[in-house]
């Protein structure tokens, strides 16, 4: 996904990010007059999408609209889409100030405040999916994420899932470890991290700058999300090489981030509606990305005559190594990393290790038996 | 997972699953007092399990909890465990009567109103969680499944899942497809017709029955659900031999079913209010056997001394062979499930087929990399 490093980078960002034409009115104009008007609550809600971005900025407003029908229009959600009300990266900021009272995000474009943060979206050789889901609700996840964000007067909930996300499109294919070296990719996070110590060249860019890069050769390679997502983004005109099942963002997770003062202030209903809200769509924007793949995949395949190519053990044995000289040097500079840290590597020790022998192991062999 | 299929198996099962006392209280008494009482709402709900029973009736429960106090106790719920108002398999018949307004249950367990129904609980070499949540939302299943139950005047909402469950308890180890032979093995629906097809005696059990069952020898194995959930059951004292990964029920759903009548006279706020809350607790039941089942596993090998085995590939292949099988008897004999199975079948080759390259690829590297 996105993440910008530079002000310059992250300007051009926001200016390309600004698609839409104005905050996104959720409003209740629709639906039957509230009982208690008296009751009702205006909530401004920014995000670090572009209006109706597929998946996520979709998916941030399925979630205000149906915050504001459940409550049928007593909480009543405005959506602000990246850099109309403020730039993406500041919706941290906006809403931890009480000037907003909802964030939709990623939680680890704000490891510049706290490394830490990166554990609450994702970090190569992570946790996917149904696991990030057992983690944080029984493992221990989400008191560590409310420690996290009560620093900054925030209280998040997960809103959201990319699922496993493609190793990326690389204008030369990737043999061995070796041909990482010199590579100029656009990669962000732990997992760009992970590429330097590989000896890459990680390059930052916006969303918007990504396929002139790819085309032009100004970059060798990128990651994006997956083949629903990166099929919008016309990476097969530069290179037919798409590397499937990356371990740099294994099921990236998105989520809200409220106001706790303000969240604080709501009635315990509120508060368990918001929190509904938030979970269901949690599950349904998964389910999108998963249902939306394959048959994005078969479409590349088919009609652009993109080879779809799997990275080798060797490959991956050396990206672990360089994983792990990248969690020494987070949890060496943030204490908060380190507790967390330690927590998700039990959790993925523990359910993870199950994993082998439940999921893993049933659909290798339905996969094999079916001929999938 | 439990199903009874006699009358005479079926009157123990209620009387032994009956360990509740009454009517758990899911009451507004610690609320606030709710803003427009005269609104308030009584809901009747009842569900296939005894109280408090292990993942799935504490997952009822915390549904049925969520609903009270997401609507500020205007929606109130009472839950009956099974056999406190009417017999867990009566549940159906007692909410499309109207009788009461939700039940919680797996939509297996009715079948004999109409054979679809499996697909909407769970089949042999099945879709496991994220994947069922991909199909029912973005893949036409929930469309079907209203089609289906909306035949007996009720709409249905996912509510929880128990993951891939366990092959099961042998008491001697299966090596070969002929092992199953003569086998006296307790397994409820399509899976319980696979092992026919194998040659296998399928019994009828209720859960209360298994443990002596399998102890006095009169069953050599049995399936329940899955370490976390097996351990509370204590097999391991009959048995020390646990097959993990079964492909009998890969993700079983579980769901709320809702008088039609009366959710469609509710207002669109509080149907979605109900629906959220299903869809919170469709993810909260998943993470919770997933976060429980990896330790459950540790204890009973190094408690229990369990041995943890796995199916060879001839005996999955001649449970692929014969699950065909099973699904050309259910299609032949319902237009409705051949339509269902057609839609269930595209859903598992396109989503399914890119998990070969997505998770299942992911996980394998992962825990390969890491030793898990």
């Amino acid at each position: 996904m996105k993440k910008n490093k530079t002000t310059n980078s992250r300007r051009k960002f926001l200016k390309t990010a600004a698609l839409g034409t104005g905050a996104l009115a959720i409003g209740a104009s629709t639906l039957a007059a509230p009982a208690i008007t008296a009751e009702r609550k205006e909530i401004i809600m920014v995000m670090t999408w572009p209006e109706n971005f597929p998946g996520l900025g979709v998916g941030a407003a399925r979630f205000a609209k149906r915050v504001t029908e459940m409550s049928g229009g007593r909480l009543n959600v405005t959506l602000y889409p990246a850099g109309k009300r403020v730039g993406a990266f500041d919706s941290f900021d906006h809403v931890a100030s009480g000037k907003a009272q909802i964030y939709h995000g990623a939680e680890y474009y704000w490891t510049a405040k706290d490394p830490a943060y990166g554990y609450f979206c994702t970090v190569p050789f992570g946790l996917t999916y149904s696991e990030m889901n057992a983690w944080i609700r029984w493992g221990g996840g989400q008191q560590l994420w409310d420690e996290l964000a009560g620093k900054y007067d925030l209280k998040a909930f997960m809103c959201g899932n990319t699922g496993v996300q493609s190793g990326g499109w690389f204008r030369k294919q990737i043999k061995s470890p070796a041909d990482f070296k010199g590579l100029k990719i656009r990669m962000p996070g732990l997992g760009g991290q992970m590429m330097t110590k590989l000896g890459a060249s990680v390059v930052s860019l916006p969303g918007g700058q990504i396929y002139e890069n790819l085309m032009n050769g100004n970059i060798d390679a990128t990651e994006w999300v997956g083949p629903f997502a990166d099929e919008f983004m016309k990476f097969y005109e530069a290179t037919k090489y798409l590397y499937t099942a990356g371990v740099h963002e294994p099921g990236s997770m998105l989520s809200i981030g409220c106001n706790k003062t303000w969240f604080s202030s709501l009635s315990k209903a509120d508060q368990l509606l918001i929190e509904a809200a938030a979970s269901m769509e949690n599950d349904v924007m998964m389910a999108e990305f998963l249902a939306k793949n394959g048959a994005a995949l078969t479409r590349l395949k088919k009609n652009q005559g993109v080879q779809v190519l799997s990275f080798n053990n060797r490959v991956f044995d050396a990206m672990g190594k360089a994983a792990n000289e990248v969690f020494k040097d987070v949890t060496a500079n943030s204490a908060m990393a380190k507790k967390v840290h330690d927590s998700f590597v039990a959790a993925r020790n523990e359910i993870g290790g199950y994993y082998s022998v439940s999921d893993i192991a049933y659909l290798q062999q339905r996969n094999r038996v079916l001929g999938l």
